[in-house]
C-alpha cells in the first residue's frame, strides 16, 4: 500500500526505516513464488509436541524469520554478498494440532514432493524439535536413489532413546534412522556429544552401530579443523551425499541459552561458524537442518540470531562451492 | 503461496492453525486497498522520540497489530459481529529518524490528506506518545470547517507543560491545542486526572483555560456513567464533533503496566470498556486516539491487548450508532 | 532422614524453617496412601499437548503443589480449619509422551477406576488444558448411573470449536460433551463468557444446544450472587449432581496473567472466591476441575496461588456442607 | 557542579530534564539538615535478615526513594500542595551486617534519640521487614510517657508467631508488642487479615489477647469507611495516640506483587488510599510505618510506587489536620 | 504410591517420563539412609544471611538438587559411569533463622559429627555463601589430627576482609582461617583472583601471610594445567590433605551470571571442568565446597547447572583415583 | 548528614556497609569540583534519540556510574592502585529533549570548552549512541591544532551510512568524520567489523576512503596483539594523537547482551581488556569513548559492568604511561 495522494501513510513495513544501500537478509529471503529454481530453500517445521520435556521449539521458524531483519547479505569476512543467490523462504510445513504421527508423515511427504519439484535445491530446515530429522532424512535419502548418504550430526546428545518409553520423540531420531536402515551407522559422525548428558546404554548402542563420535572435549582438544577433517573422511567414505543435522544445544549454554537441554562444556560459536562455512563449500553436503531451539526461554533472541548466523556462514560457503 | 503439488507446504500464516468458523480481528482488519470507502480506519503513528523520559511507544502500532490475532470480531456481550463493518488498517505514518518537528508536521499533513480522501471515515489512531495528538487534532479540526470541536481527554495527566523546558513533547499536547486555539478550553473535558502526578501551575492553567476536570477519584466516587453524562454535556455544549484522546496511563498500573508513567489509584478497565462503547455509539464522536503505551516494558503484552479491547468496545458502539 | 548423632543434618524438607503451631496446606494435603477413604482428592492431569497454541499447562499440577506451602489450613474468614478433613493428593495421571488420544483415554479410564475405589470422594482435578474436562466428565457421568448431571462452566470461552480443523483440543471440550450426549445442553450454564473472544457460530451453537450463558459483563452488572442463584437453578433443574469446570482465564488478566488466552474485562477474584465457597457448601456439587493455567508464562506464580486459594474456598464451603 | 564556562556540562541530576514549574516529591523530600524542625520525617530501616523466607525488603528504602521522582507534590484530588510542608528524608538507620539482635536494638535506640530531637515530628518509617515494627513501637510508646498507645495494623497476617522456632522474625512483631506490654491487646486493631494465611493457634492468641480483627473479607463487605469507623473507635478507646503499621501485603497480589508473601483476596489500593488520607487527617495518629515490600521481586517497581502514593495520601491528610 | 487397580494414577515423580535405560544424577544421588558407608556425600548449607550484599545463596542447595535431573551419571568424555559409586545426598544442615553466629557453630558441629560417623567420606558441600567455608575448614582440619591441610581456593576475591566493619561475613572466611591458624598461609593457593575486585590492603595481607596467588589473567596466560601444576606443588608441599574451596564467581559473568559479585575477565568453564577432574583424581584432595551461587538472580538456572557439572567432573576424577 | 546525637541515623550512602580498608571506584571517581587539574575525566552523553532502532543508550551514563560501586581501584593483575590518580566524574552534557541537531551541537561546544579548561585531561566519554562520536571527534581534533589525529575504532559496524535516509544517526558517525575531513581515512583503523552486519556499499566506501579494516575473524585468527601492532602502526603513521572509539557491540553477544545490535562471532572480553590496557599505556592515545550500550535490555547489568572494567584496564595502562 502506498497511496500517492496521502503522503507518508504506508504499510507498516514500508513506513519503517530503510537504508536504500543496504540489503537485509529479510529483503533477500523473500517468499518463494513456487516456480523459481532455487539453489537453497528455507523450510520451517513448527513441531515440538513430540518433545519429552515442554518445548517451544515450534516457534523457531517464526523467531528465526524475525531475526532475518538483523543481518545483511554481505560478509567482508568471507568476501561474499549473497543477495543474488537463489535462496528463498518456502514457508512452513503445516502440522496437525493433535496427531503427532501424522505430523511426522506430513514432513516426509511434503519434503519428498518438494525434492521432486526442486531436484537441485539444498534444503535448510528449521525445526521444531529433533524428531523432525528422521522423516527429513527419509525423504532426503529417497531423493538420492542408489546413493549412500552420510550424516554429520552436531549435538550434545546421541538421540537414540528406545521407543518403548515414549514413542517417537525428540530423543529418538537417530534410533529411527539407524533402525530404518536409511543410513548406515558407519556413515554417521556425531560431533560435540557431551558427558553426563547421555546414558551409557545409548553410547554403547551408538558405538555398536558403527557410528563415530567426537565429544565436545575432543573438539576442544583436537580443534574443530582436525575433527572436521576426520569426520568428513568418515562420513564421506563410501557415501555420495552428506546431510548435516545441527542440534543447537551442541553449543555451550552461555552462547545458546535458548535450547531446552542446556549445559556448560559445549562447543563455542566461532568453531561452529567455521565448520558451517567449510561444510557449505563442500559439494557433497546436500541438506542441513537446525533443531531444538526454544525461543520462549531464550534471552533477547540470541539463540535464534546465532542460528541465522550459522545458516549465513553455510550459505557463504555455498557461494564459493565449485560448480 | 500454496503450491498444490507440494502438500502441506504453505506460507507461515497459512500453515498456522485456523478455525474455519472463526473470524479473528486480524483477519478482518486487513490492509486498506487505498480505495474502499471506510467507516473507520486504523492509523499507526510510531513516534516516541518527543517523550521526556525514555519511551518505546513507537512500537505500539506493531504490538497492537500483533494482538489483533487474539480477539474475534464477535461480542455476545454487545450482540454484534464486526466482521462486515468497513474498517481497515491504513498502515503507519512514516516518521523521520532524527527530525522530530518534521515528524509532527508529517502527522498533520498525512491526516489532512487522508481526511480529504475519506471524508466520513472515523480515524482510530494508535500512537506513539501523546505529542502526536496535537497535530492530529489540528488536522481533525480542519476537517470540520466552520464547526466547533469538543475533546474528551482520558489521562492521568493534564499534558500542558510549558514549551521552554523541552520543546514539543509528550507532556505538551493540550498546551499546544489550547495555545493554537484549535479547540477552546471550555470544550475540553479531562477525565481520570490523578493527584500527585501533575504540578499545581498546570492545574491552575487548565482551570483558568476553562477546561473541565474529572479526577480518577471523581470517577470512582461518581461512577463512570455520571461522569460521562456531565462530560458529554460539557464537551458537546456548543460543539459539533467530539474527538476522544485516550492516554492509556489513565488506567491503574495493575491493569496497564505497560505505560511509561504508571501509578495506582487509576481507573479500572471495566469503566473504560463501558465508556468507550457509549462513545462509539454517539454520532458526535468522530475521532479517537490511544497513546502512551510502551510495549517494551509491558508484561505479557497485557496493555496492548487492553487497548485492542478498548478499540473493539468503541467499534461495537459504532455498530449501533444511528445513521 | 534424621540421624540422631549428627546434629542439625536433616533432609532438606526437615531442615527448612517450620513453625510448630502452624499447619500448611502442604503438610495437610500429603500423598494418599491408596486406602484412606477421602472426602475429596486432588488429581493432577499434566497434559497440554492438545492445546492449539503453545501451552505449558502440563506444569500446572507441579506449580499448584509448590504453592501449597504458601497457605495454611485455617480461615478465620470462613471460621474453618481444614487440617482434619480427609483430603489427600492422589498424584498425577501418567500421560503418554506422543499419543494424545491415548492421553484422553487414560484420563477417563483412570478416573473411572478411581471413582469405583472412592465412591464418595469429590475429585478436584488440576489440568492440564481444557481438553481434559471432556474425558473427566464422561467418567464423572458414568459414576452416577441413572442420574442427570449439570455443569457450571466458568470460562471466557464457549469451548465448542469444530473437530475438523484440529481434532480434540483445548477448544473443544464442551463440543465433545454435548455431542456425546453425556450431559444435555440445558443442564449446562456458562459463566464469565467474554465478548471478542468467541466466534459467532459457536455462540449460536451454544444457544441452539440449550446451554445457558452469563457473560462477564452480566456478572459485573447482576452481581455474582444473582448470577449464581439463577445458574444453580438452571443447572440444577432436573439434575442430581453438578460438576464445576473452572477455566482460570475467566478471571481478568490483571489477576490471572498466567493463562494462555488472557484479556481484560474478566471476572475479579473476589467474586470467584465467594462463588466457590458457595458451591463447596452445596451438596449437589460433586466434582471440580481447574484448567488452562500456564505457569511458564505466569508472574511470580500468582495464577497458581490464586487457583490454590480458589480450591481452599471450595473446601471451606465443603466443610460446612450439610451431611 | 555547574561550571559556567563549560556550557551544558552538569552533574547528572542537573543535566536531566526538569520542568521549572513542577515540584517532584524528590525535590521536596530532600535530606534533612539535622536542624530543621519537622512535621514529618522519612526514616529508612534497611533490614530484612530477620525474615523467615528470603526477603529483599532491605532494599525498600532505596526503591521508595527512587520512586520519589515519579510523583509531584500536588494533588487536585485532595486540593493540596505539599511542597512547603516541613517533611524531610532523615536517611537510614545503619544496620549491623551479621548481628540481627543488634539491628533491632539500634532501631529502638536511634528512634528514641530522634524523638527526643524532634518531639513533634511524625515518623514515616519504611522497613525493612515487619520485625522492625516492634522496636519502632517501643521507642514510640516511650515517647509518650503516661499515655496509652493504640495501633492500627494493616496486614494479611497476625504476625504473632512463637519465638521458639526462629527467634525474633518478621512473623513475630505483634507477639513482641503484646508480650512486652508496651501496647495492650484491646488497643490494637488488625485490618485486612486473610484466611488461609494464618494458623488457628495464632488467631486464638490474638482474640484471647483482646486484639480486634477485621478480615479482608470484612473490608470488602462492610466497606473501608465503616471498618475504619469501628477500628478508630476501638483503637482510640482509652488511648491518646495511634500508630499505624502498614504491611503492604494486605493489598491483593495483583496490585502489590512485590511482597514476599503474596496472595489474592486482599484489599484494593483505592480503599487504602482513602484510609490513609483519613488517618493522616486524624490528630491522634502520630506514627506510621510501611513494611514487607520486596523490590527485588517486584514488577516495574509498582509496589514501591504504590507505597509512595500511600505515604502521599497520608501526608495530604496531614496537611488538613486541625492544629 | 502406585495403586494397581487405578491405572496411570501415580505420584508426581512416578507419573513423569522416565527412560528405563537412563540413570539420571537425581536417581543416583538419593537421600542417604544414615548407615551406608560413602565415598562422597553431598551436604547443603542454606545460609546467606552473613553476606554483605543481599544474597539468595541460601537457595543454592535446592537449586542444585533441582538440576540433578538434568544430567546423567555417564560420561563418555571421561569413560566413566558414576551410578554405582557410593555417593549420597546427606541433606542440609539446619540453620537458625536469626542467630548467625549459631549458624556457623552448627556447621562446624554438624560436620565434625558427620566426619566421625563417615571417616572416609569426601564431603561435597554446597553453600550458602563463602562464610560457610571457615567453620567447614575447622571441622575438616580437626578430622585429620596431626596432619597439615592445604587449600586450593578458586575465587575472584581474596576473602580476607577485616572483622571490625561487619563481623564474620562472606568476605572474611580466609581471614578466619588464617587467624585461627587452622591452616598456614603458605599452604593456601588462591586461583582466579581478579583485578579491580579486591582492595590493596587485602592483597598485601594475603602475600604477607604467605598465601600464593594466581590471578585470572595468570590462568589465561599460563594455562590452567601449568597453574595447577604449580598450585598443587605449593599447597601440597608439607601437607597431607587438600581442601578445595570453589567460589563460583571465579568464572566469568557470561558463564556464571547467577553469583552476587559478577564481572568479566574471569575463568572459563572448560578450564574449571578440567581442573576439577584432575583434582578429583588426586588422593590428597579430601574435601570440596562450592559457594556463592545466587539462584534468585540466575538466568535459566545456568549457574546451578554449571556447579553440578563441576561436581560431576570432580567425581569422574574420583572414580579413577588410585586406591 | 551524620547527626552525632542520633546514633546510627545516616544518609543512605553512609548507612550502607563500608569496609574501611577498601576504596571502591565509586569512592574515587567523585564529582569534579570544577577546578582540580585532571589526568582523565569521565563525561556522560545521555543521548540515544538519533538511533535508528529504539535504544536506551541514553541511560548508559547512569548505569555505568551505578556499576562504579562494584569495583575497587586496585588491580594486582596490573600491579596498580588508581585511587590517587586525578580522575573525576565531570557529569553529563545536558541534552535538548526534542532537538537532536542541537544535542550534537552541544556535545561539540561543551567538549571544546572542557578541553580549553583542562588542556591535558584525557576524556573518557560514555555515550549515548555512536552518533555522539562525530561531534566528539570534531572537538577533539580542534584541541590539537596543526596535528593529525588517528582513530582506532572498535565496532561490529562500519558506521558510514548515507545521510539521505535518516539524517545524522548512530549509523553515520564515521561518514560524518570522513566527509568533514576532520580525520583522514588512512588514519582510521576499524577493528572487529563483522560479516553479515554491514552492507557491501559501505564496505566499499570504507576501503575507497583508505580506512583500514580488521574483522572480528581477523582478530580471532591473528590474535589481538598482532592486530594491535598493525593497527597502531597504521593509525599512528603520520599522526600525532590517537582517539579510541569503542562501540561495545564489537563484543560477542554472550558477553555483551546489552547492546542494541547484538550477534555472535564477536570479540571476547579478554582481548578487549588486554587491548585497552595497552592503549592506556600509549602516550599518543588522548581520547576514548564507549558507546551503544543499552542498559534497558541488558541482563544483570553485565554490559555496563564490562564497560567499567574496560575503562579500568585503560586507566591501569595510563598509570604506567611514561611521562
Amino acid at each position: 500500500m502506498n497511496i500517492p495522494d496521502i503522503p507518508y501513510l504506508k504499510s507498516p513495513d514500508q513506513a519503517a526505516f530503510r537504508d536504500h544501500l543496504e540489503t537485509k537478509v529479510a529483503h533477500w529471503l523473500r517468499q518463494w513464488d513456487g516456480e523459481e529454481t532455487l539453489v537453497a530453500g528455507i523450510v520451517g517445521v513448527p513441531l515440538s509436541k513430540p518433545s519429552i520435556s515442554l518445548s517451544g521449539a515450534s516457534t523457531t521458524p517464526a523467531a528465526v524469520r524475525a531475526a532475518f531483519k538483523s543481518f545483511t547479505t554481505y560478509s567482508m569476512e568471507y568476501g561474499v554478498d549473497l543477495q543474488h543467490m537463489a535462496v528463498r523462504d518456502l514457508g512452513d510445513i503445516q502440522m496437525h494440532v493433535t496427531d503427532i504421527a501424522e505430523c511426522h508423515r506430513r514432513i516426509e511427504e511434503s519434503l519428498r514432493a518438494l525434492y521432486r519439484a526442486q531436484p537441485h535445491m539444498i534444503p535448510i530446515i528449521f525445526g521444531g524439535d529433533h524428531s523432525t530429522s528422521c522423516p527429513s532424512l527419509k525423504a532426503f535419502a529417497d531423493r538420492h536413489p542408489g546413493k549412500k548418504v552420510g550424516i554429520l550430526h552436531f549435538d550434545a546428545h546421541h538421540d537414540v532413546r528406545n521407543f518403548e518409553d515414549g514413542g517417537v520423540t525428540n530423543g529418538t531420531p537417530f534410533r529411527g534412522i539407524l533402525e530404518s536402515g536409511v543410513v548406515e551407522g558407519r556413515h554417521i559422525v556425531q560431533i560435540g556429544i557431551r558427558g553426563f548428558m547421555n546414558a551409557k546404554p545409548y553410547h554403547d548402542y551408538i558405538t555398536s552401530s558403527g557410528v563415530h563420535v567426537y565429544t565436545s572435549r575432543d573438539v576442544r582438544r583436537m580443534g574443530i579443523d582436525a575433527v572436521l577433517d576426520q569426520a568428513l573422511q568418515l562420513a564421506g567414505d563410501g557415501t555420495d551425499v552428506i546431510y548435516v543435522s545441527f542440534d543447537v544445544d551442541v553449543i555451550d549454554q552461555a552462547y545458546a541459552p535458548g535450547c531446552p537441554a542446556i549445559g556448560t562444556g559445549g562447543m563455542n560459536p566461532w568453531d561452529a561458524l567455521d565448520a558451517l562455512y567449510r561444510l557449505g563449500a563442500l559439494p557433497q553436503v546436500q541438506g542441513l537442518d537446525f533443531v531444538c531451539i526454544d525461543p520462549t526461554v531464550d534471552v533477547r533472541n540470541v539463540t535464534s540470531r546465532l542460528a541465522v548466523q550459522f545458516m549465513l556462514s553455510f550459505l557463504a560457503g555455498l557461494a564459493i562451492r565449485p560448480v
